[in-house]
Formats: structure tokens, sequence, C-alpha cells
């Protein structure tokens, strides 16, 4: 089954989508409270109300981030190893724990909804990668019990305000700009299976590809980094893991290679489809 | 005036803090949609209700953080010299720009509410510090313009699991333990004025001063460093900027002194008040 945020009756609604239609469930919030029962209604829920008025095509309803306000975006940086080899930290031995940054629910997108270009960048930075959304409380978990928490993935873009990001030592205001953080669809996990049997993770930057890589090459599996999470904080439903980016990323190629406003970024990723975001100028962030 | 959270009619409220009358504004939502009305109304709805039915006395409610679900607490790292002299970074020079990571609210929590030590840390740390309450939005402002849009500030103490944050070049798993960020009452920013003309800042545990500095020493003032995020991400009423801590942390000292169950740790700010946090068992994580 696949899962869509909207704007339904002036809320954030979680909603079932089969092929084009969307089937509207429930608000966001009671959604996350019961993502599992919330699956296994939607198939009959789908069935009752395909043919009927309850349903509706998508793209004649706006859709938003499939996430609670609240939140957390646990981003992985250094996931691959070829991406390790090929940045800023590429003559430190590889580190031997999973290195964790953070994004707020207020950085997420979706699909075709423009990221503005901030102002004092050269340009912004692709990041292809997996999204993995906790469906479970998670506290102190095994890696087996870890497992069983996630409720789905989705295709991301952690797209980079690379200066930002390097001012200092850590990350943090990089990862946040405005609109940079695009979703695509949640795919329940009985759809998509063990990462490690390998997902492509495509990006294309206006048609040429830039990133080809796949999932059974990350060094820390999802099981592993919410394990080592959970020592420390607690899970909740609607957590997202987004479990890094394999390599080819613009910053570290010589000459730099950046999105500017007018280019198309589309992540593309077996079994959840392809995210498309158009990169616009400055003056977007008038929105946010 | 001065603003805390509390739990009314079954969701977060915002109330106006007299003395130790509670008089309840608005949702926190509603409040933060507009703090500066809010703010003005709060005076006559206080002098209304005074004597009345309509307010309560503070300990008679469950109190939460006056914090909407998707408010970014934005950290600054090293913004002491004194601070940055004691720990991991002190053979580095000074960083030009402030260190920023970041908190989610869910880690957010109030005075009195007891922070678990997570299994795995020999303890956590204590960090006395500012937070800075957004009341506009923000989006690459001046200095001028970022400090007219601070509506307040409160007590904060950023309390750490150091052992996680230092696994790796990021810090963010340390910085967001269950229960780990207690915040005191909201002060509103005519009542303060300007961090630069000094508030003292102690930490004591179980009655014993561990930090004594003065936000007159901060390296980056709270109006440099929200034009500085401003220019990459759009700041909203309810983000917090949490200014840093003074020197005389715990990890550093020799021995190490961290907090254990059974303490009790007080942040004293002047004009702010103090925040008590006590200090408990792991097994506390199951209320998270």
């Amino acid at each position: 089954m696949q899962f869509i945020g909207i704007l339904h009756v002036g809320q954030p609604w979680a909603a079932a989508l089969v092929d084009s239609r969307v089937f509207p469930l429930a608000p966001v919030p009671d959604f996350w409270a019961d993502p599992e029962g919330w699956q296994d209604k939607s198939a009959s829920l789908v069935a009752d109300a395909s043919g009927a008025g309850s349903s509706m095509e998508r793209g004649s309803v706006p859709e938003v981030p499939l996430v609670p306000a609240s939140a957390r975006v646990i981003c992985v940086g250094l996931n691959y190893r070829a991406h390790a080899a090929e940045g800023s930290f590429k003559d430190q031995e590889l580190p031997p724990y999973p290195t964790l940054f953070g994004r707020w629910t207020a950085s997420l997108s979706v699909g075709d909804v423009p990221v503005p270009v901030p102002a004092g960048e050269a340009g912004l930075d692709w990041e292809g990668e997996v999204a993995a959304y906790i469906g479970r409380r998670v506290e102190s978990a095994d890696e087996a019990t870890a497992a069983e928490a996630v409720f789905g993935y989705s295709t991301f873009n952690d797209i980079t305000s690379r200066k930002a990001q390097k001012l200092t030592s850590q990350w943090t205001l990089g990862k946040n700009g405005d609109f940079s953080g695009p979703l695509g669809p949640l795919v329940s996990r009985d759809d998509v299976g063990d990462l490690r049997d390998g997902l492509q993770v495509r990006t294309r930057v206006n048609g040429i590809e830039a990133q080809n890589g796949n999932t059974r090459d990350m060094i820390f599996s999802v099981p592993a980094i919410i394990s080592l999470i959970s020592e420390t904080f607690t899970l909740h439903p609607g957590d997202i893991i987004a479990t890094g980016t394999p390599e080819g990323v613009g910053y570290a190629r010589t000459p730099q290679w950046l999105l500017q406003p007018g280019d198309t970024v589309e992540v593309e990723i077996e079994k959840l489809g392809t995210l498309t975001t158009p990169v616009g100028e400055p003056s977007l962030r008038s929105r946010a």
C-alpha cells in the first residue's frame, strides 16, 4: 500500500494512494497514532470507496509531507563508502558509528514543489536517498525489534546548502533550508522488503545522471541505525530515518556542479518511484 | 509579562503567569500565531480575571513547554570563550561563525520533571543557558530587524548525553535525550532587555555551584545568530535559539563530574528565575 499527505477539509490528512486515486483516511496525527491499524483498514476502505465519491484524482488536491509536526528527521551522513570517500571527510577513517544530524519538519516538502536557492549560496546540492518511517515506539531496541518498527519507505532528496553546512563543524544550518527536504509517497514495508536486498538509487539533474548507487552498499543498516538511536532517545511513529546518499553529489566534483534556478532534480528509487523537484529563485522563500 | 505552557481542556495552552497565578490565554498554536497580540491582550485579561474563577494556582495544573510541535530549537555551541577553551575543541581556533546544532521539540521538558540517564551513559552533563524565543517571521534579516524579532527569553538546561554526542562529528544524538531539554517560564523581552547588558547564569548541582557565567561574554549575540540563520532558512514564531552555555560543564573536568540518578540540577539566571531538574533512572524513559 502507498500513502501520501494531503490538505483535506483544511487540515493535513493521511490518504491511501492507489494508482492515481487518493483515498483520505484520517488527520495526520490520528494516522500516526496507529499506522499499522490504518494500513489494515485502508485496503477495505479503498475497496469500499472505489468508484464512489469519497476518492479523488491525485493532482486535484494539494499534497503535504506525511509527517506529524513533532517528527524528527534523523539523517545519516556518510552511509555509503564511495560517498564518504568523495567529500570533506575523504581523508578520515570511516566512522564506527552512523553520523547523525537533524532536520526539522519545517524544512520538509513534497514532489514538484520548487526549492529556492538561498541568496548566499552558489547553488544547491542534491542527495538522493531512501527515507525510512518509524511505525512503532522504539526504546532501547535490538536490531530485530528495530527492523519490525519500520513502517515503510519513501524517496527523499536531502537538498543541501553547502556553504551554510560547512560554516562550522555542525551541519544543521545547511540541512534545513526552506522547502529543501522533499519526500515522495510512503510505500509500506511489505511492498519494499529489506533494503539490504538492494534498491537502485538514481539522481538526475536536467535528465543527466548524477548519482547511481544501491542500498545494498549502505555501511549501517536501517535496523542498526534505529537501534543505536533508541539507546539515547525514544523514537515515535512518524519519525524518519534519512538513510544517507550514495556517491555523486555536486560539491565534491571538479568543477563543482550545483543546482541553479531553472534546473530540475529527480530522485528515482526502485519500488519507491520518482521524486521531482524544480529549483527556483531565492524569492520563493517568501512562501516559507 | 511571563508566560508558561499548561495542559488545559486536554490541550497544550499558553497562559500568563503573574506571581503564582496562571491565566489561560489560548491554545499554543494560536498563541504563536500572534504572540505580540497575546502579550498586549494578556495584561487586560489578567486584570479582568484577577480574583475571578478563570485563573488557577501554579502547581495545580500540569505544565508543558510553551512551543509549537513544529518549532526548531537551534542551539549554539561554543558561544562563551571560556567554555570553548575547556572541552574537546580547546585546541582549535574560535570558529568565525556560531556552531549550530538542533534539538527537536520531542526532547523538551519543563521544570521539576525528572530527566532519565540513558542506560549507556556514565551520567548526564549540564549546560545552563538562556533560550531566546522568536516572535516574528524572520527571512534574510539584518541584526536590527533580528533583534526586534525576539519575543522573550527563558532559562534552559541543554542536558547532554556526552557519550552519544561524541560518537561521531555530529552532536545531534547526544543532544536529544528524552526529557533532556527543560525550559523555564518565558519572560517577555521588555522585561529582560539586552543580553549584552549582562545576565548572570549560574548552574548548581545538589546545591554546589558548577557554572557561573554572564551573557555579556557571549561571542555571538542573539541578533547576529538569528540574522545568520535567516540567510538559509526562515524562522517562525515559537522557534527557539538556545544561546550556549558558559564554562564549567562536567565532562571536561578531571575527574569528570556527571549527573547521576538522585542528583538535582538548577539553572538560575537573573530576571529569568530558577529551573530545577531532578535526575532519574533510565526506567523513566518509559514515559517518553
